[in-house]
């Protein structure tokens, strides 16, 4: 637990994927710090002071010393608070959560954007969807038990919000199918447990509401291009 | 050093940045290992079924367990090997030793490459190179000793290889500047500094075969635009 000593807060916008993973991972910890809403429209100073690198949210900053890359922000949550581990101790695990929490990002989730943002591009669009699903069937043939972290929630579980909350919306905004039911049995069953742990519920962002915002974005998107 | 029970083999190629970075780890912690030649051109079976997922090398292999992602596998070596400590042992100093390698592949080394296959679309190149350079200066600016690690070479060193050797060599073959003295005299000293330390002189592989092999390589890639 924070003691009073220690300032703690979270720069982040309401509806990041990479925000969410955070207080997933600070709500585990036990951590309170303070929310600091950006509008990313309008960026603040202190975003562009604290990540002139690359503008965006989530940056953590524990008394006044700010991290940004939200897999970089968990280890050092992980590192900093010992209680309930997020990372596997043992070298070899710790690893393989490494490697896979990258596979999320760099093979699942950025060509997952790139086919959102495809609006006029159908063989851009196929490329990146396949892209996404080949990593996706990776991801699924490692999923043995309820959870990546087995019986509790870890490393790899967080970053995977993406898979089990953003990509269902987004995929409905942008009119694809990349992650079903049918595709993705044991990922799928996976996100309905991971949903529905009592950490997670209260964190992931109210579905309906951001469908709205996100699908004014995306008809605006398409607007542009045509 | 590696016990006659353990099996250390590290699956490379000569010319790649990536597996040269693990080369170095290796030797600053004297570990024995057996290294693995893969051609790329004709993938072998061992690398396909330990990194099904990326198909690139490196993989290193500890007790016949694979890890991939250049990394990702630096920090194992540094968790299972406690000599010659490569990352900080400070948590926030850790946290800005993965943020900026992470820079360097993902701001520096990706755009540097986006370049470099953008032979014959000007306007590309030019806006990856500008990404490429303006992630290099700030780099440049977290420069503050001899090394990144202070007086002797740590994480985000070994990373930076990709800056000290092979943009150098690649911006000359592909017939653009993008890392010069005059525009980065802090990280240009620092790569001189970098090239001649004892270990890395050792093996960044030598510069003239590599140059012809990529020149060729290059002038295949525009032959084929035409």
């Amino acid at each position: 637990m924070a003691t009073n000593q220690e300032e703690v807060s979270l720069i982040g916008a309401v509806g990041s994927p990479f925000v969410c993973r955070i207080q997933i991972a600070l709500k585990l910890k036990g951590i309170e710090y303070k929310f600091v809403q950006e509008d990313l429209a309008n960026k603040s100073d202190l975003l562009l002071k604290y990540n002139p690198v690359h503008k965006k949210v989530p940056v953590f900053v524990h008394n006044e010393k700010p991290i940004s890359e939200s897999l970089v922000i968990i280890e050092y949550i992980d590192e900093t608070w010992k209680q309930n581990p997020i990372l596997p101790s043992d070298p070899y695990k710790k690893a393989l959560a490494r490697f896979w929490s990258k596979v999320i990002d760099d093979k699942i989730a950025a060509p997952f954007f790139r086919a959102v943002f495809a609006v006029n591009d159908e063989k851009a669009r196929e490329k990146n969807i396949e892209e996404s699903s080949e990593a996706l069937h990776f991801l699924e043939n490692e999923l043995k038990e309820k959870f990546f972290g087995g019986e509790e929630i870890d490393f790899v579980d967080i970053a995977a919000v993406f898979i089990a909350f953003w990509i269902p919306l987004v995929q409905e905004v942008a009119g694809f199918e990349l992650f079903t039911p049918e595709k993705f049995p044991k990922l799928y069953n996976w996100s309905q447990e991971f949903l529905n742990h009592s950490i997670v519920k209260e964190l992931v962002p109210p579905r309906e509401p951001l469908f709205v915002y996100f699908k004014a974005k995306y008809d605006s998107l398409v607007s542009a291009s045509i």
